[in-house]
């Protein structure tokens, strides 16, 4: 059976914070990094009371660096260096050493030197009932793939000497995979992953500043486990993540998204090898698949105060009718088509703390699933607990699990999946007949999210409803860079940009200034005429974003757009993009509200993208209105 | 003669703000990014009025993309578009139109048709009495090289079609560089240029985000504006940057560090070829080679209230005597040796202000040069004023520039280069004879700087004092990384870490936040004898760094020390490190005074590092005290 480990290098902090944070996600298993023993201010001893304290077993210590293939006199002292390790392993209570290929200058090349040096450590840790692992560095002196390594293992031949394999290693080399599984799994001492991003980058900068949970990267972490598990392996899989931001991030956050990354590819594992044992979740529940989602049922604006009656006329500007009324709350809902956005001044409640940290702004969303309570487990195996707010007698109780900044997801059934009646029939009285309006659904909506977070929220996404993620791109902004990857359901109905802000005033770092944290920048409403919309929107008292005019000049001579066409677009402040297959996109903006969210309004013919063309424009655009804004701030205040 | 130039493209903003910015830092000419025009509110008749009352020439508009060897009907559509562009250029006022080369995957391969295209273009801007010039981007579908551009554009044989060289697409390809020189200068349209990291990286993440001035980076610009100049090219000379830490930082800092880059290329060009003109200086004055620098005089601390009797106290346990009282003003001096430690604890002067926006910390430091007027003659032509502070009757004049956080560095005479009395003398009411003491010399001193500002520092002290710099290093702090890059004087005398904090609540982040900026946070000052001299410091009462005792373990490990000197070490909280040679350096850190700064005594045997091996142990320690102090805190509130 796979055990799943963490090293303590994966994590920031001091050596007790990072055994707490391990233990309380769910590892019964941590890798000791040598580092934070030496930085440790207290005894192995010491450590060894802690983890049996938190029910941590200590599976390995690593590395042992630069030991083998040494010329004398070092190989004496590395021998004598290696047996004072071997004594602290007993006092630390963990059976296994790692040794990393030396990466010395002065290293001697020649398997029979280096299986030597480790047949003769192997016979002391015997001695003492400890075990070797010997893995392969990617920028190794000599050794650097793990056929290297298997091939000096198998010279040394010793029988508590085995291979420890790592992905990372492996894969930074493109090293061979498949034949992993020819191994003897009775040979791997330790298994060891990490997944990166698609950078093109050399391989010591990647594997210190770039590594990631298996599920954040974009590397093949799937085919080697099952390589490895083919062996018939049954011992640690630890992650290995030597990573900056990690190391800031929040130590408990951290390792819980190590956890989550495990548990996806024990799933995936399970997947490919029913057979295969993988370890339970840790509250021992099931983790069943993802259940299918089927689209967004309501967005949760917290509002509050006078700010409530600039929403309400923004929305009523964008041809929302109020169409009905919360039972018992002051919670109004806002409906045009599929669309509904629910405004909530309830004083005494979630929302209005939401309210008082961010202002107004989206403060909830519900997921319509087709099997919410499979959904729910799922979400709570994964370590996301289950949050029911206050209700009224009758009305429906909506589970949900927070998401970013502690906003909430609701879980509710799709209108297929549903018995009895919807959350608007039982909760809302309604106000007068719907009007069907020309906003017909929600098209996407974009998260900014803090730069140590955006691997968090990936992984969140992925983990929690089976979304998939598209490629990273990189837009430009005037004030410095915007990083941007979509996550999407299978189906393609939910579309999320997580936005990560760089540099110094860009409109995702003036967003978290506003809003006080990450969260919901923009919301995308999809309408089948933008420029009738937004002239009618506009008449009705909605600003919409000044695009530069030499945007028109260029799109007139990028695209063959009539002159009128060009002229209007012009005049409403529309942007426009053409796909390769002459598919056309429209879009146009809301003037930012309170420097925290704004709606898009798109209007797509055959187009599937999101104009990340006009990215920049936009971009410039607001950061433009920023400019003119603080400047009647300053001109008011003068 | 060449002309100094930069593209907005290099600059964040607005283009008004970008555009003030570059008049701002002494640039005549600019090039402009031809999406700063289509993001500008206003007409490219505007743009002209605008760059016109600044004095700028705009020497090009670039660049057309994607424009050459496409297929029908593509292509007729390109040249409309190209002379729309065309049409621009005369409302803007710029004669020159850059096209790149198309990496558009359908472009078709084969010099004839891009050097029709070309030719083409050219003849339809020969109409209006413009030019066109043709680069090759790194990553062109086809053309990747100059040479491959050259040989389009020798195919065209336009009169008005010259060639775009840019350093940038030239080295990331490690394309030839000497061969440029038998190019005829007079079809070398514009000259680009943009230095960058020595990093192994996909070319294109390169010049997105690391693009930097010349002299922050790692590449032959020197040789490559050598090959220019010797074509007889005489035009101008344009810094294009892409890069989201420039688009975050001040656009007139970053515009002056373009300046102060090219000023340096222009000194580099002159020194190998003497009959090249380069552009004067902003203020037409000379520019005369850096002055040797000789040491540092002295570091002044602005103090005051119960922080400056701590001071003291730290000062007097590391032995340094009050050597001298100033003779107007409440500034104390302490020497040791070489070592002269001003605090200055007046109420109404540029260290008082100091103070109440940094705490005590170092407001200043004096080097000692061998011609301090023409030291001073160098930093006035690279854009930094003489600042001169208040003084009594008959006391010295001591001119300054601004440093880092604008604290002072002041220009004194070194002791050879000096006719009559020293400031001690002049200034300084002495108080007792001069005790010799434990520590001799100022080892060196690091600087905290910001991210976004390591770059211009970096380029500071190389262009003031014509130091250097050696590679940079990445180092693990508990809670991030922390990338240090050391500058230095030619002879090693003084030497200056640069560390940038990354990361959560590193050690620099935390001292960036109790300093409230960047700033000198440590001073290494040396001895003959660390072990004595800790020991008798702290029994004067210096608290020094408490070391993990698990370090000795390690260290004893590692290196053969006698059992008593390794327990000696770890009594007194002393590091150690050995070189390859087998030189030895030992090292103890005070303990850092209010979270902003701490003394590192070093003792040195024929070792000339820093002793980089220990910085993750000491930032680890570091990060213990102030978890432990966090808790001290925390205890007396509650």
């Amino acid at each position: 059976m796979l055990k799943w480990s963490i090293s303590t290098a994966s994590l920031g902090g001091t050596l007790e914070a990072k055994l707490m944070a391990v233990a309380k996600a769910g590892f019964r298993a941590v890798e000791l990094f040598e580092n934070d023993l030496t930085f440790f201010n207290g005894s192995p001893r010491d450590v060894r009371r802690m983890a049996e304290g938190l029910g941590l077993e200590i599976v390995a210590l690593q590395p042992l660096r630069d030991f083998e293939a040494m010329p004398e006199p070092q190989r004496a002292r590395n021998l004598e260096r290696a047996s004072r390790k071997l004594d602290l392993m007993d006092e630390l209570g963990t059976r296994l050493l790692c040794v990393c290929s030396n990466v010395a200058p002065e290293a001697l090349d020649g398997v029979e030197r280096a299986a030597a040096d480790l047949a003769l450590l192997a016979d002391r840790a015997q001695a003492r009932g400890l075990r070797i692992g010997y893995q392969a560095l990617a920028w190794g002196t000599h050794v650097r793939e793990w056929t290297q390594a298997w091939d000096i293992v198998r010279l040394a031949d010793r029988p508590n000497l085995g291979l420890v394999l790592d992905s990372f290693h492996t894969l930074v080399r493109n090293g061979p995979i498949e034949t992993i599984s020819s191994l003897p799994g009775d040979r791997i001492a330790l298994v060891q992953i990490a997944d990166a991003p698609a950078l093109v980058m050399d391989p010591m900068s990647l594997s210190r500043h770039h590594r990631c949970f298996p599920g954040q990267g974009d590397w093949p972490i799937e085919p080697f486990l099952e390589a490895v598990v083919r062996t018939g392996y049954s011992g640690p899989v630890s992650l290995v993540i030597f990573n900056d931001q990690f190391r800031g991030a929040s130590v408990s956050g951290i390792a819980l998204d190590g956890m989550r990354s495990l548990e996806l590819c024990g799933e995936a594992l399970r997947r490919a090898h029913p057979s295969v044992t993988v370890p339970a979740t840790p509250s021992g529940a099931p983790m069943p698949p993802p259940a299918q989602v089927r689209g967004i049922e309501f967005v949760e604006f917290a509002s509050g105060g006078k700010e409530a009656g600039r929403l309400a006329k923004l929305l009523e500007g964008l041809g929302f009718a109020r169409a009905g009324h919360h039972r018992s709350k002051d919670i109004d809902l806002y409906r045009q088509n599929d669309v509904n956005i629910v405004v909530n001044r309830e004083t005494d409640s979630f929302a209005h703390s939401f309210f008082l940290v961010h202002g107004t702004s989206v403060c909830a969303m519900a997921l319509r699933f087709d099997e919410p309570e499979r959904a729910l487990e799922r979400a709570n195996a994964l370590g996301s607990s289950t949050y029911y707010g206050r209700i009224g007698q009758g009305e429906t109780l909506i589970p949900a699990i927070a998401g970013i900044e502690n906003s909430l997801i609701y879980f509710v059934p799709a209108p297929g999946a549903r018995s009895g009646p919807s959350i608007w029939e039982r909760d809302f009285v309604p106000l007068g007949p719907t009007v069907p309006g020309p906003l017909t659904r929600i098209d996407h909506f974009s998260n900014v999210v803090r730069r140590g977070e955006f691997l968090t929220w990936l992984l969140f996404y992925k983990a929690m409803f089976g979304f998939v993620s598209e490629p990273q791109i990189e837009l430009a902004d005037p004030y410095g860079a915007l990083s941007s990857r979509v996550v999407r359901s299978r189906d393609g109905q939910i579309r999320i940009p997580l936005n990560v802000a760089e540099g110094g005033s860009t409109a995702a770092v003036s967003f978290m200034g506003a809003f006080g944290g990450a969260g919901i920048q923009q919301i995308a409403l999809e309408t089948a005429n933008l420029l009738d919309f937004v002239e009618r929107a506009r008449d009705r008292g909605v600003s919409f974003l000044d695009i530069p005019k030499n945007y028109y000049e260029d799109l007139g001579a990028r695209f063959d757009i009539p002159a009128p066409a060009l002229e209007r677009m012009r005049e409403l402040n529309v942007l426009y993009d053409r796909g390769q297959a002459g598919g056309e996109f429209f879009h146009a903006y809301t003037a930012t509200f309170e420097d925290r969210f704004f709606f898009e309004i798109v209007e797509r013919r055959n187009y599937d993208l999101f104009g990340a063309a006009n990215t920049p424009v936009r971009l410039a655009a607001q950061a433009n209105a920023r400019a003119a804004s603080s400047f009647e701030v300053l001109a008011r205040t003068l």
